[in-house]
């Protein structure tokens, strides 16, 4: 209720003045929105996607035989959707391998860890013992004396907070990304961490991580959040902890997998157009169903509600399966390169990939005031799906951060994430954590949206800038 | 509250007439019973006892080296209880012994699977594959025609249901227990099922099985619940779903254990005794927090207020750890031996073994006349605990089943088991899933059971019969 009144009260006297844009939607392009949004709410197929592609896929880690497969998969679904156009265009990247990954207290109180390798990590070069050393924060390891891990495990117990925006990923993420290499510079001999996740199961989460240039490459795992509880309750009894590590991993190799990429053709600026999609990899522990088969059903069946309307919209929609989003974005910057001088065709484009919950607020990037109306008709269009407009907030998903960098507007649908780290890039990422009439609402954010953004003429701002040079 | 006023209902007639049994309790000792009570509300130091075995010993699988440290464990922390003697008593049964369990969908979509052997299972004798039938209950299998299954995986999808007092456990523990035998009677090279477990997480449930003489021994794993769902999916879509298994397991000699015994002599009848206890042992999965650390803890601190008490009550009180109660009850089997010339002397006992929730009800065995009015006394000293009355309903805790079969009378003291059957058996067992709260308020339970039911002089109902001969 909340929600309706602050669209209606948005909306109310942009419609009633009409002064501020020359151009808003049309009533019909309205009544077509509140149709998809039905159409979407009454059952909109998503579900069966990600059953599909968990079931007759499972895990894609990028590099695998699954990734083609996977590939595969997603071009034979989307032209089974009705677009008028599905095509791939290639992604080449270095391959990471997963081998086996052990690791048990040694003394005083010997017991299996249960523990999985943080992904581009090198092994342990067979099975090593050594002393292990705990952080509570990435910043107690920085200030830790040059030299003084030498021989020793490093490992950072920081505890990632439960936020429904995903917040605490943050800073949690950032001991993942970077530890490994700071406890190497003060002699650490390999890495581990908490899981990067607000569970208490006995499965760890693994996440990409990378090396400084110029340090010694050690082996960084995370524990699962029940062993990280009880390697700290074993160091809290001050006597020295050993552990011995066995993990197998590493670069081999490069691939070359592919974005796919399903069109609907504008009838009438068909070179303008409106981006959503999700990504097709996944990490090897699970299926990859929140992560993010979700964001490829929910954007797909979006496109394919528009696809099956009678008529096309104004602008081309283009839903993108991206690949390798796991190991840096690799299909997104694949896509931003091969795409490098259409920026301002990009009107705009929101990537789905925060799990399976409900979407409960939308906001976009700085809005040109010709295109304010058509963003609050949008707004208004969302809002009886319990969505919050909230201008300011938010940011491009993750694989359209690379077109975001070179100056395309964007647009946030954001998702319920209160439990999306309990699963997030562990084993347990699997069909049974997603539930159909979420999707559905999920589907119905996007096809509104994505309708309405490609039926507007409006400039939402996408204009060529510089991106930052990549790490 | 509604518990309050069946407690007073229930004693008010009987204090009222004391007609009934020639011994109530004096109001000293419910005096005493009151004030243990209170005590270990207050803070009974059970969890501490969790942290210390769980982090201390960790997963203590019967017959490993982790047993013998158990065993080590429970005596000395034991004797820090303030007990008045601690001592341990022999157990011997073969040992199991768990290598590794690998297994995944061949075709047509290949994917890993996460499973686990059952307990006392044998291998695989190296890396097979099979096609795999689904059958939705033991009975379906039982109906399949003889021959069916040659060459097979038979695999059971029996899904058990959620209740506090933990009945679908039965059904679904049937054919971890039988199902192997019979799949191999028809032919079977292999036999799995839907874990036996109420969980959605990709952590397989452990528990033991057995074979049927004079029937081919073949290998029986559990699926973890999200990978039974896969696999009905799969089989769904009507193809032949062909799965790899590689599965080391299998007996391996013998090994004594013990059961760890603690007593408080009664100060005026020292050879009759009131039996409490847990047991020591684990599955190898977890670190067997709530299955059954929490069960030792509980019935150790209630022993161990009870010796803290200015003066020893009537009866003696005996706190048992038993040993290896997973594989088959072998430490309460072993007990009951030892103890077969001593029933009457056991007047009544409890163990505690269903896990880390608080206790919601309390009954006992066939109550003989002259004990009915100190059993109400016992149920109304629970009652403000939140503990119902329920006459009828109940059974003896598994390591006391030997005793009871042999005519000891036994207490149930009920646990909620909502979710114990979400980490029963698998590595999701830890310390994290224990309350410190729920702790204490079995503790209280225990102590207020225990200090009544062994200050009393009635006669429970303890009188030797002859046990059923074992399978």
């Amino acid at each position: 209720m909340k929600n309706l009144l602050l669209g209606c009260i948005l909306i109310l006297p942009l419609a009633a003045g009409g002064t501020l844009s020359a151009s808003p939607l049309p009533q019909e392009a309205i009544a077509t929105a509140t149709q998809l949004r039905d159409q979407a709410l009454a059952g909109s197929g998503a579900w069966e996607v990600v059953e599909s592609l968990t079931t007759e896929v499972g895990p894609r880690l990028a590099g695998t035989p699954a990734d083609a497969r996977a590939v595969a998969w997603a071009v034979e679904k989307f032209r089974g959707m009705g677009f008028d156009r599905v095509y791939t265009e290639p992604v080449r990247f270095p391959v990471w391998r997963r081998g086996h990954e052990r690791a048990e207290v040694v003394a005083p109180w010997p017991q299996p860890l249960y523990v999985t390798a943080l992904g581009r990590s090198v092994g342990t070069g067979g099975r090593i013992e050594a002393e292990v050393l705990e952080f509570s924060t990435l910043q107690d390891l920085e200030a830790a004396p040059e030299g003084s891990l030498a021989g020793k495990i490093a490992y950072i117990s920081h505890r990632m907070e439960r936020m429904r925006n995903g917040r605490g990923y943050g800073p949690a993420a950032a001991a993942r990304g970077t530890g490994a290499s700071l406890a190497a510079r003060k002699g650490a001999v390999a890495f581990l961490l908490r899981s990067v996740g607000t569970d208490s199961d006995r499965l760890p989460h693994t996440g990409t991580m990378r090396y400084e240039d110029g340090v010694p490459r050690i082996a960084a795992a995370a524990l699962s959040n029940p062993d990280a509880d009880l390697l700290s309750n074993m160091l809290r009894r001050g006597q020295p902890v050993t552990l011995a590590l066995d993990i197998d991993a590493g670069m081999d190799g490069e691939y070359e997998s592919a974005n796919v990429i399903a069109e609907v053709r504008g009838r009438e600026r068909p070179d303008e157009i409106v981006i959503i999609g999700g990504h097709l990899d996944s990490w090897d522990l699970g299926t990859g169903a929140i992560d993010d088969a979700a964001g490829v059903a929910i954007t797909a069946r979006a496109g394919a509600l528009i696809a099956a309307l009678p008529q096309r919209p104004r602008r081309s929609v283009r839903v993108v399966a991206f690949a390798n989003e796991e190991q840096g974005l690799l299909g997104g910057f694949a896509y931003a390169k091969a795409h490098a001088d259409d920026i301002t065709r990009h009107v705009t484009g929101a990537e789905s990939d925060f799990g399976a919950g409900r979407i409960y607020a939308f906001s976009t990037s700085a809005v040109p005031e010709g295109a304010r109306e058509v963003v609050e008709q949008i707004a208004g269009a969302l809002a009886p799906l319990g969505i919050e407009h909230r201008p300011g907030e938010g940011s491009a998903g993750p694989d359209l951060i690379p077109m975001a960098q070179r100056g395309m507007a964007w647009a946030w649908l954001a998702q319920d994430g209160s439990d999306y780290f309990d699963y997030h890039h562990t084993a347990n990422d699997t069909l049974d954590k997603v539930e159909a009439a979420a999707l559905d609402q999920n589907v119905a954010a996007y096809a509104v949206f994505t309708w309405l953004a490609a039926e507007s003429e409006v400039d939402f701002g996408s204009a060529p800038k510089t991106p930052p040079e990549r790490p």
